[in-house]
Order: structure tokens, then C-alpha cells, then sequence
């Protein structure tokens, strides 16, 4: 696997590589990579004939007092990790290559940013939408791969890919989960023990509640309610949010009505380490 | 000349003009084309072996309460000009296929777009940066020209192109005036004849700004004084704003200092026609 550190390097590379007919596959990550990351590089690379990992710990998309500077780094690990999954060219470029002195420009999905993690996370989704928008234009792939875990990144950016007129295939990816069920996250590596312990409780907590809505449950409120139970009453975990919301839109539901596409999502602290998982329930 | 009404086929001919190792220049207008245009297509024409001319009257950009209603449109008279003038394709979208229904995204460069026009017009730029990334996204040129007449349209751009990492040539062409010295645009057909007859005082008064420059005036704020005095002495024009300011980051100078980029600009109503002006000074 090629690295590649300097962004006009990569996009002469992109040019070249669509000059001579090929197909390019993105997986955009931030590195400290684990299985959910080598489940969306395998499926690029049944998707393009070159895959394209960028590493970027993108600073735009953290606020204040969040876990940028702690955030784990692990190069070395990461190109074991991509080379091994089918992954062609690492795209890892410097902080300020990405914001030089003087930056400025900044893309914002309205309405989708706001609920959610980004109601927690103030900007976090303008951040997001930047830097993806600065990567498909760097790497100027055919095809992003995106994991299912982040689902609220994944309604944002396929309106922004829709909206801009990208002409980029954006491909969810399901969550990859350890054995016992937690969601896999490069802030999985934050939990003590103990903390590690308990986190499962948030994937049983949405399991229960599809569990629920199949067995007739129509009730948001009651869905949501149960969810909390489960979590509060089994872990130390403190909750910032659970939604039942139209999985498009992302406007909460109060009732959950036939034919309706529900995303199921919640984000708890352990300690100081803040988790999110969903599930996707159509009706 | 071919018409492209379609966003995906615009972008689909634009990939087999790349595919085809064919350059691509863009020339972004809102149609009601004059001999800026047509400055703008010839010089497109010597540096692309495609020569794509935009033709949309982008909502976005205006506020409430300006000419978005009225504004000019003769789509015939566009494609003899333009195809006179050199371009290969017309790409002219409908506005349900640029800003469909549950469309949501934007792109601000922050700072730049505040000041000058975008003070009188809030909003504005927010609507060109968008506007212009969606072309760009769709016709996937190698350079795009800009006319120096919309100054802080091109500060802004620049900006936004290198941030956003669009791998696009900024082209700018001077600007084209009339014999007596009007900047054309689309809005001189606004004017009443008694106003057409005045309104070449903007250009006079920034003609002798400069020449007050030169013979070594250096306080900004007399430079804006000679202006007013100009314009308003000799005119029945109500100024907007008269402005000299860092040809870069658009920031108010008070002084002009050797070795100074300054742009002079200004914005001025002949009773509901706006009209805008500016000269680039080196000192």
C-alpha cells in the first residue's frame, strides 16, 4: 500500500487513476482502525479498482473540551490494518495541509445537523460535511463507503452528496459489533474494564427494543422509556440521549406507524467515554 | 453550441470530456449575456478544449425584496452570444433540478462574505459559494473565469476553491466597459435614458481616485470623500458604500502603504437599479 501525505500528490493520483478508466472506492476514517474499518475496506474493494483509505483526525468536527488531542493515533497499525483489507493508497495528509492560516469555507446541512448528536455536539456535523467534502474533491472517488454506526453521518452526507451534485455513490456499510454485541468504535479503547464490561448493555437495550416493536409496541415514548430502563438499570452508563426518529428526516416520531422507516438511536457515557449505537427498524 | 438542461447529463458529458483527456473551461453566468461575457467565453475558448457556459438564475444569491423576478432573461439571445463567443455546450438547469425539494446544504466562507456587498445583500455569497459548487461538481472543468467586476465574488471564490481543495484554475478577465466607461452588466438594462447618462460617474470617480493615488494621496478615507463627492455631486445616485479596502482579505485600510493591494470598489442606486464598481490599485 501507497502512502500519500500531500493533498495536491493525492489528487494528481485521483486524476490520473479516472484518466486511465479506473474505478476509485473511498473509506474515510480517522484512523485507529479496527474490524468495522476493514469491513468497509473490503466491501471498496469489491467496488473499485483502487481503494482509498484516508487517515485524518479531523479537528472541524470536534468541540471544545471533546477528545481531539486524546483521540488514538496508531499509524503503523493502521497501514497493517488497510494493506490487509484490500486498501491500495493511505491517504494521510498533515493537519495544516487540510487548514492552512487563512481557512475559511465551511459546508453546513441544514435541519439534519441539528438533532441528535449534533444537539450534543454543536458543529460537529459542519465539520463533518467540510472534510468530506474537501476528500471527495482530493480523492474524487466514484464510490464512499460510510459504517452504519454513525447513522445520523450517513443521512447528512448523503444529502450533502445529493444536494451538491457530488455524483458519488454513498454505500452504508452494516455496524460491526464484538461478540458481545458492542458496537466496534476506535473509543472503545477509552473503557476501563469495568466500563467495558457494561457497554454491551446499549446494544441490548436496542435489541430489546426491536423486540418490543415487533411484538405490537406502536409507542415511541414506550420504546424509548424501556431502552432507558434497560441501560440505567444494568450499567453505570449516564445517557444523553434515545430516539425514535424517521430514519430520513430524523424528525422524532411519537407513534410508530406501518410502513414507517425507524431509526432507533442513542449515545451514554461510561465515565468519561461517550459510546452511540442504533439499529434501523422498518415497519 | 449544445443545450444540457439536465444536471446528471451535464456531469455525465463532463466525465467523458475528462475520460477523453479533453480540458474543460467554465464560464459560470446568469445569462442576459453582454460583451462580459462575451470577453470571458473567448478567453475560456484559448484555454479549454471544452468551453462549458452556465446559464442559471440562482435564487439563492438573492435576497428578499431584489430583482430575482425581474431579472433579464433572453435564453435566445444567450446562445448566439455565447456560441458566437466560442462555447461548446449551454448548460441551463431548471431551479427544481438545482434546489429540489428537502434540499438543505450550503457553503459559507466566513469573513469574506460580510463585508461590502455582502453587508447590503446578507446572504449572498452563501448563495454564489453554493451555486458555484454545485457547477463545479457538474461540469468538472479545469479552470473557471470570473469577471473582475464582481470583485468580492472572486475574493470569495478564490477562497473557497483552494479551502474546498477544488483543483480549479481561477481565471479573472478585466472588466469590459461600455465606450463612455459604464462596467456592462445585465442591470444597465434597468436604466432609464437619464439614468444610463449619469451612471458613468461611478467609473469616473474611481479613474480619479486613482489618479489622486498616483499623484500621492495616501489617506483612505479622502479617497472615499472624493468618490462620494463625485458621484453624488454629478448624479442623482444614492451610494450604498464606498470602499478601499485590502484587495485580499477585504479588510477596511485607512492608510495606503507602499507595496499595498488595494481594491477601491463601490456600490451605488440610480433610483431601484443597483449597480456595482470597483479598480484594482498596486502602490
Amino acid at each position: 500500500m501507497k502512502t500519500i501525505r500531500e493533498p495536491h500528490l493525492m489528487q494528481r493520483q485521483a486524476d490520473d487513476l479516472r484518466l486511465g478508466g479506473k474505478r476509485i472506492a473511498l473509506v474515510p476514517t480517522m484512523g485507529a482502525l479496527h474490524g468495522g474499518h476493514a469491513a468497509l475496506i473490503r466491501e471498496a474493494r469489491t467496488r473499485g479498482d483502487a481503494v482509498v483509505v484516508t487517515l485524518f483526525v479531523n479537528p472541524a468536527q470536534f468541540g471544545e473540551g471533546e477528545d481531539y488531542g486524546r483521540y488514538p493515533r496508531d499509524i503503523d497499525g493502521d497501514v497493517r490494518l488497510a494493506s490487509g483489507a484490500g486498501g491500495d493508497i493511505l491517504f494521510a495528509p498533515e493537519t495544516a495541509a487540510m487548514y492552512p492560516p487563512g481557512y475559511r469555507t465551511f459546508v453546513n446541512v441544514e435541519k439534519l445537523s441539528l438533532p441528535l448528536e449534533g444537539a450534543v455536539r454543536p458543529g460537529h456535523f459542519r465539520g463533518v460535511a467540510t472534510v468530506v467534502t474537501k476528500l471527495l474533491n482530493i480523492t474524487k472517488p466514484h464510490c464512499a463507503l460510510f459504517g452504519q454506526k454513525d447513522a445520523q453521518q450517513v443521512v447528512v452526507l448523503r444529502r450533502m452528496v445529493r444536494d451538491l451534485d457530488f455524483g458519488v455513490e454513498i454505500v452504508v456499510v452494516p455496524t460491526v459489533r464484538e461478540e458481545d454485541g458492542l458496537a466496534m468504535s476506535s473509543r472503545n479503547a477509552y473503557l476501563t474494564p469495568a466500563e467495558r464490561g457494561e457497554a454491551p448493555a446499549l446494544y441490548r437495550s436496542l435489541r430489546m427494543a426491536e423486540e418490543l416493536v415487533r411484538a405490537g409496541e406502536r409507542s415511541a415514548g414506550a420504546v424509548i422509556a424501556a431502552i432507558t430502563r434497560e441501560i440505567t438499570g444494568r450499567s453505570s452508563a449516564a445517557i444523553d440521549y434515545v430516539s425514535v426518529a424517521d430514519a430520513e428526516s430524523l424528525e422524532p416520531l411519537s407513534t410508530l406507524s406501518p410502513g414507517a422507516s425507524v431509526l432507533v438511536s442513542l449515545a451514554a457515557r461510561f465515565g468519561t467515554t461517550r459510546l452511540i449505537d442504533n439499529i434501523h427498524i422498518t415497519l
